[in-house]
């Protein structure tokens, strides 16, 4: 196995990259100035040393804690509850949302083996309690394990009287009724909105 | 811009990787185990250190000459002409050829100022003389490109009396004659086969 061989190979265990995708790239690479080569390897090799999980949210940063935690011009009552930590730059990308997040680092789903206690659940009801928080916001897939685990934190929460969201599942800007499948017509009817 | 942001901005200068692909691969690589970034940046870094285009055929090598150029197994008097390296690669995956290579790096294209004297078409006429070729087989993409490459060496080569051949061009295998172009209908015509 030669060195292409090796990166093929290597390329190819990433998500979405098949082999034919892992060739092409790898041959890119090598037609391309070796700069590019040696400053991708450069941030590579430094990734896991720069970047950290935030102690308090849990997202991924350089500094900890994150600089969304420690932005004093944000929202601190409201807290956002996602998944994963690339969810935390969906959201921050849409400009909709200005208050704190917080990452659970997965979803309940017994078939896979994770229980509750395997996410960031117990710290969410620890921020609760001491942030003062008065709204969480569950930015969860609308799946089968977003919805068990969304129905898990919100009886958590039911007895902190605070406003417990999550975010509207419904027809997609730009979607076709023609299209849209039955759950998500089924689950946009029930949360219609009223016409001002 | 952080370190994520960086090996994003990165990823997304490969061909067929997006933005939205590239978070999702510096996504994946954080998550996952730390000896993978190490790795793939090890690969990365030594790559163009390894990697020799090959003095005989052009195509990429550890060993200069190549294993398929050294290899007296295969046989010498029939050269494979292919646009770049990872041609090579493809038609040894499939087996069906078992002479020597000859890589172009690249084709004769006018408009986007590549002239035949930008390609491996002197070497490829010195080889003919000194290795006493009988077959030349022009394994080039049937594009505009690679036919008008195709017509100049196949001229260059008439006076040396060797036979020149061209990959049959036509119906892919299992493909359908209601979803073919009209060109790609034009040319299976006109190279139809007898059957016996």
């Amino acid at each position: 196995m030669n060195a292409i061989d090796r990166l093929v190979a290597l390329f190819s265990k990433l998500p979405g990259i098949g082999k034919k995708t892992a060739t092409r790239l790898a041959y890119h690479i090598l037609d391309a100035d070796p700069s590019y080569a040696l400053l991708l390897a450069e941030q590579l090799a430094s990734l896991h040393a720069l970047i950290k999980r935030c102690s308090i949210c849990g997202s991924f940063t350089e500094a900890d804690p994150c600089p969304i935690c420690t932005d004093q011009d944000r929202d601190a009552a409201t807290i956002c509850v996602v998944e994963r930590p690339q969810d935390v730059r969906v959201i921050e990308e849409s400009r909709e949302f200005h208050g704190r997040f917080h990452v659970l680092g997965g979803l309940i789903a017994p078939l896979d083996g994770i229980s509750p206690s395997d996410l960031a659940i117990g710290s969410l009801l620890s921020r609760v309690r001491a942030e003062g928080t008065r709204e969480v916001i569950l930015a969860i897939n609308p799946t089968v394990e977003g919805d068990t685990t969304a129905l898990y934190i919100q009886k958590l929460l039911k007895e902190s009287h605070l406003i417990v969201t999550r975010l509207a599942s419904g027809l997609p800007v730009g979607g076709d009724l023609e299209y849209t499948d039955r759950l998500t017509l089924s689950r946009s009817f029930r949360g219609r909105v009223k016409i001002d």
